[in-house]
């Protein structure tokens, strides 16, 4: 009960005007820098010309890798590592959100694995070694700045695959709210999405728990719901950035969780969908989320929508709990679909049945959903998705 | 606004039965231990032993430095860098409450100082190296276990000064919340009072602040108050332990300022109580804390308090802030005299006025109370004083 292991070594430099310090923490770990980044977006923010000033004037020596993609490929994995082995780099330098921080991290771990790197996806590789990762944030959501895991896809087998290791953990991250203010209010949606869904995996859960971290749980949640519709808003508001941000790393830091072992749900379920169809995760997310809080609601877990229900959206507690939990079923599409304005079902987005069992199968069998706080069986799961249509 | 660096390294092993990873981590190290302790209690509960054959198992080399005090002194420090130099020490192994880790954070510095430790706290030494400290924490209260700073009392100059270096975070803590069980109530009582003055500290400021980390201050602070009274009634109830020994550790490891730099209140004024009366750090905070909030109370000070009574206590929000605020240091002093039990004057034991002017003074200069909350004179701290009589 209550037995875990509290691991997280990252040291973050947090605000405005702190990339001064990028040269010194690089240099600790070499000279020669792989800079990784994905679409050109932080050459058109001015973001790029700042960074290379920076390696420049610290005397370190400069590779790229560009083109990461938003749910990053293997193929941009071995990419990577190719150059890691060729060019002898020391450190690995993610400019990016969570897609190029997390393939950036197999990067580092595939640079000593003779050979493809899906081979560490497919859990056939211990990872013991991996590149010192350094990053720069530009998209408040997967956190992967703070900690240990990615999820890579494979177009040829259509697999998207979660990992951690953690050698991957990232050195140093540098997270400036300011950098976000180019996110699209869209893309803000999407994020918000995804780190709700992050603290809810934990936060649905029916094993013994601290109270103090259900408290930061429901802190953290109270933050996206109060600021995500203000970023949107007004995309240069620092506090909401700000709030989003950090909210954003402790929402998968491994803090909240305090020894609780559940699988997931909602992730390995969105995996599957996004693998086959290449949607935004968020996006994704956002749609199963309601659909999965109202299938697994029964007597035995009423009682955690009802802690959710009175504590984040202030719910009478005196009403009954049953009713309390449906009400908070409701916010909770109502914020997403309304207050963030994201797509409700499958059909606005291009998903149909076709694939519903082999998904269903997948996500019970990689997400090991038979361990989640409600057990989904591959049935379970086909009727989640078909609430979704 | 909102600039900081967040870098909290220490791994923790949280929980019940970890201390078969103590031999694996120290080895880490090296193979020269040196365990501080305190004054026997971990003799009489068996903990001592079972550190002991952990060593021993490992395979690793023992020496021991006993007798801390609970205001540990600088003789100490001495004491115990002349062991790590005489015996060529790799690691520090502190075992106990936050007076041992405070101490043994010193040693590690003053190691690697020619002179008398005492030039530390007098901040002639810009400290550069440490031996590695790992800890194992008996009492949940100071958050040593988790930050880089300590205090250390000089009897000969009556001083008590606190200070922090980055080298001197423990690199490995192992928070069980049973070696709690032990802890009597009283001490139960005085940690919990410690905990909630390191939040208070950072909590009642009027610098930009972060939301997010409002809402798990008050998370921290709601799970004092929920839990510190369990634990007193109930000595073995490890969801009350649990509680408190993380929260003590969150209160103060750097995560909740997020970037506020103003100086603390309370803590400078009880620093001079005890380095002059040697009493109990957390029953010294619990006298100055209502009085000092009651003193800070204005016009310009008001939201903070309404927000903690609103958000903390459950105040009604409609009411005018002035009577919320007021409510909220009621309810405080309610908490820590009547709940806690905790003694509310100075005359009760056995402060009088004697030593107001000087302990303010230094206070004031050690403190920098003029940088603090609400910024403090000389004057302002002897009135506090007078209202604790």
């Amino acid at each position: 009960m209550n037995q875990f292991v509290y691991n997280i070594s990252t040291k973050v430099y947090f605000g405005e005007n702190q990339l001064g310090h990028l040269g010194e923490e690089l240099k600790k770990f070499g000279t020669r820098v792989l800079m990784t980044y994905g679409g050109g977006s932080i050459k058109k923010s001015g973001l790029y010309d700042k960074v290379v000033a920076e390696i420049k004037k610290a005397g370190l020596e400069l590779f790229e890798l560009s083109g990461i993609e938003p749910n990053p490929r293997v193929s941009s994995v071995n990419a990577g590592a190719e150059i890691c082995k060729k060019e002898k780099i020391d450190v690995l330098l993610a400019v990016g959100g969570g897609s190029v921080i997390d393939c950036t991290k197999f990067i580092g771990a595939a640079t000593f694995h003779d050979g493809d790197a899906w081979d560490i996806l497919e859990g056939k590789v211990d990872v013991k070694k991996c590149l010192p990762i350094v990053d720069i944030l530009t998209l408040a959501a997967t956190g992967s700045e703070m900690d240990n895991g990615g999820v890579i896809s494979n177009p040829k087998t259509k697999d998207k695959i979660g990992m951690g290791f953690d050698v991957m953990q990232p050195k140093v991250s540098f997270l400036d709210p300011t950098l976000t203010y180019s996110v699209s209010s869209y893309q803000t949606a999407c994020g918000s999405a995804d780190m709700l869904s992050h603290i809810f995996e934990v936060y649905f859960n029916m094993e013994k728990d601290l109270y103090m971290l259900d408290t930061v749980m429901e802190g953290l949640i109270k933050t996206i719901i109060k600021y995500a519709p203000v970023a949107m808003k007004n995309p240069e508001d620092y506090e909401a950035r700000a709030n989003l941000m950090w909210a954003s790393s402790w929402a998968i830091n491994g803090f909240i969780d305090g020894g609780k072992c559940q699988a997931w749900s909602c992730h390995p379920m969105e995996h599957e969908l996004s693998a086959i169809y290449d949607i935004t995760h968020g996006l994704g997310l956002a749609i199963l989320t309601p659909r999965w809080m109202e299938y697994c609601l029964d007597d035995t877990t009423v009682s955690r929508y009802y802690q959710f229900g009175c504590n984040v959206f202030g719910l009478d507690p005196s009403m009954e709990p049953m009713q309390v939990a449906k009400k908070s079923i409701k916010l909770t599409a109502e914020f997403l679909y309304q207050t963030l304005g994201l797509k409700s079902t499958f059909s606005e987005i291009g998903i149909d049945e076709t694939n519903f069992e082999v998904m269903a199968e997948k996500a019970v069998r990689i997400g090991g959903l038979k361990d989640a706080f409600k057990p989904l069986t591959k049935e379970d799961v086909v009727n989640i998705f078909k609430m979704c249509k």
